[in-house]
């Protein structure tokens, strides 16, 4: 039985682990070539980590089961009458098919705002980000006047859920602790991060006393939170939110995601978020080989709730899907239907403050975020990874650098015309567009010399 | 009176720091952010390091130094009259000027083969390099017949160089060593790597009974050495040796390098290199106030051949230069002219195999290999790198396992739009306009299925 798992994320590859030692052959496809813990991918944008430290080669995750092989190849669609996973590296005929293709952000109808504010889903997003947060801190430097530096220092994180508030706190952090004594004419201490949520508070998900909690500790290390306060526009210059404009050198979107397209090649029933709506045994209603899980599922749980977007769910979706396929290989009785087991909800806002919610246990502040620190590197893919973060957190805590503050550009020219593709000018960041950025190019003079 | 300094290299950051104390105004010019420590980036591109772990910011190196700032800017010329260095930042007028632009790779009028064969000069390059080995891999793994997985995993190194010699026995070792258990289809032991050198030894600035030694220890791992063998054609396919053609996944060049554009900035005499021939005391001939130094100067050296172009040679040069202007700010007399001191050479082989000449002392096999590691170390920027590496290092050495085996992207369209460019198609390696390769895409059929 030849079982195709789209997708190594948490779903994905715990489903492929689950299946060691079945009579099956398990083949995993996934358009990269490694697994990012996606939780921390926000500490490689704001330079306290390096991609090698959060992602782990997905061939090496399986280089001990050998029923399994990994395929690195893009899924562009499925043949559901002839049960074959469509790639880009060709088709796959499968007996059983497991879509867990994950979600990518989704900016609700504005994609024209993505060029100006990315999201945080993969290792390349994280260095872009920091790419854009370390250039505006370097233009501001070569900044003329005070308005212009203020601008270049404004950043704006859209989107108040555990991926907003951590990456609020952390370029706080970032400006406030690593940067100030290497700069002499900016001052990153005064950089200004604007957190703006839609909804009436942030953190929607834990109990209010703990989002309150959450934004005091913003607010205490500098960050302004705007609760109630759509984005109406992003652009080259920054966001405006209905009236009011905040100029900024760096916007973050975390404020939404959307499923994979694997509803479109299901053409399957699916909720507001593109998610396909699967069965209690997580397949697709009439397709009983077909089975959907992760980010990319919409499964009922408990109270009419969907099961949330978040890797415990998806790993133990994956699981479950295992013991379903095991099951069936071995021609035994099904396991009863899924059922989500919510372990907590943990968030941090920066150094020494985090919130953990665990069933009625609320935790908070130093303690939490101890607690927060050890739980992620538990999570961690590897001793190898484990040790480095750990050592990374320690070093930082102690020292306040930051150990992966660099620029790195997209590839040049000549590195995409090895793809064969029309050679682009090198990229430049957002601000450029800017008007007042725009007066430092050209014969200029530079603010201590000419 | 100002110091403009273009350039945080070896040369350039050694001429900074050796101002410290001195009673003038330091301004350091780089169009990146960070320096990398050169030496080691074949390890990035071969995923036993990370960037992180060989790159720190150029600010963080001066942050304790009052009487220097950092600018983040491409030089572009000088305007020798007017005492101003030319930036894409802008112009900035200085009193003395130190040049210290490095070189880069050059393909001898071949600049068509450059999208084929990427040199290692920055961050970029090893991660793009690192990018095509891996993807070789991947793309023999999904082959479907030996001649194209053959193809793919032959890997051609142009250039017999110290940086040659690395970077063959380092693909060689993570082929052998690092990837087999991951592989099912494709054995990456079976990895062909192809040394190829138009001279008629490698490593020839070493002595001969060591580079007979290394090319004794390539062989031993695997590595063709092709000596006496000029490159006569790059492209998609692979190399061209004169009628004989190697098909190859990959190739690196390591044949030769060009000194960056000083010489046409300041229309000054140079070599066949492109670099600036400087006076005794580092400055252009005329121009008592512009210094060149590093890989962009020529300096006689002793025995009529010039200074060669590595690290301690342009950390002298930073540091003469430092010496020469400290003693004009205080109008003492200048230093006795500049004298190259040559303390050794080395190279390694890969695991356990490294030569290394310092005067009559010949150093070879594993005391040579630590010897190596420990000088690398040593050299690196920052305790916090040197433990990063060290431990990197030995968690190779005991678990063959190369920490950093990521397949990053070029910038998304998306994120390049950032920059307001034309949004080009994702980058494909060069082996996609391979004709073999060219069947891996579309409706083909998978290897172990449909």
């Amino acid at each position: 039985m030849r079982v195709a798992i789209a997708g190594a994320g948490f779903a994905g590859m715990q489903a492929a682990k689950g299946l060691a030692g079945a009579a099956v052959e398990v083949v995993v496809f996934d358009r990269q070539n490694h697994q990012s813990f996606q939780p921390l991918l926000y500490q490689v944008a704001t330079a306290a980590l390096t991609p090698a430290d959060i992602a782990w080669p997905i061939r090496s995750m399986l280089r001990g089961q050998d029923n399994a092989q990994v395929y690195m190849a893009e899924v562009t669609g499925v043949d559901l009458a002839g049960r074959r996973l469509l790639t880009a590296g060709g088709a796959f005929e499968y007996d059983l098919l497991v879509l867990a293709t994950g979600a990518a952000h989704a900016y609700f109808g504005h994609d024209e705002w993505a060029p100006y504010a990315p999201g945080l889903k993969r290792i390349e997003d994280a260095t872009d980000i920091r790419r854009r947060l370390l250039l505006a801190f370097e233009r501001a430097e070569l900044a003329e006047d005070e308005a212009e530096r203020r601008a270049l220092t404004t950043f704006v994180v859209v989107g108040g859920g555990p991926t907003g508030v951590e990456m609020a706190g952390a370029i706080s952090d970032m400006a406030r602790q690593a940067l100030p004594p290497d700069f002499r004419r900016v001052n990153p201490e005064k950089a200004r991060v604007v957190l703006v949520e839609a909804g009436p508070r942030i953190l929607s998900t834990f109990p209010e006393t703990l989002s309150r909690y959450a934004e005091d500790a913003l607010r205490r290390r500098g960050v302004e939170v705007l609760t109630g306060t759509p984005v109406t526009a992003i652009d080259a210059e920054g966001v405006a939110l209905g009236e009011r404009r905040i100029a900024a050198g760096a916007v973050v979107w975390a404020a939404g995601v959307a499923a994979s397209a694997a509803a479109d090649w299901l053409d399957a029933r699916r909720d507001r978020a593109g998610r396909v709506c699967v069965d209690a045994d997580l397949t697709v209603p009439g397709h009983p080989e077909v089975f959907v899980i992760g980010d990319t599922a919409h499964v009922a749980g408990e109270e009419g709730r969907p099961v949330p977007g978040i890797a415990p769910a998806a790993k133990q979706m994956g699981a479950y899907v295992a013991q379903v396929i095991t099951a069936r290989a071995r021609g035994e009785a099904p396991p009863p239907p899924f059922r989500y087991r919510h372990q907590g909800d943990l968030a941090t806002v920066g150094r020494n403050a985090a919130i953990v919610s665990l069933g009625k246990a609320k935790v908070t502040g130093f303690p939490g975020w101890v607690l927060w620190s050890v739980v992620h590197v538990y999570f961690l893919i590897g001793v190898r990874n484990r040790i480095a973060v750990a050592f990374s957190w320690l070093w930082e805590y102690l020292t306040f650098r930051r150990r992966a503050r660099l620029i790195t550009e997209p590839a040049t020219a000549s590195q995409l015309a090895a793809g064969l593709c029309a050679a682009p000018p090198p990229a430049r960041p957002p601000m450029a567009a800017h008007p007042a950025a725009g007066r430092m190019d050209g014969e200029a003079r530079l603010p201590a010399g000419g």
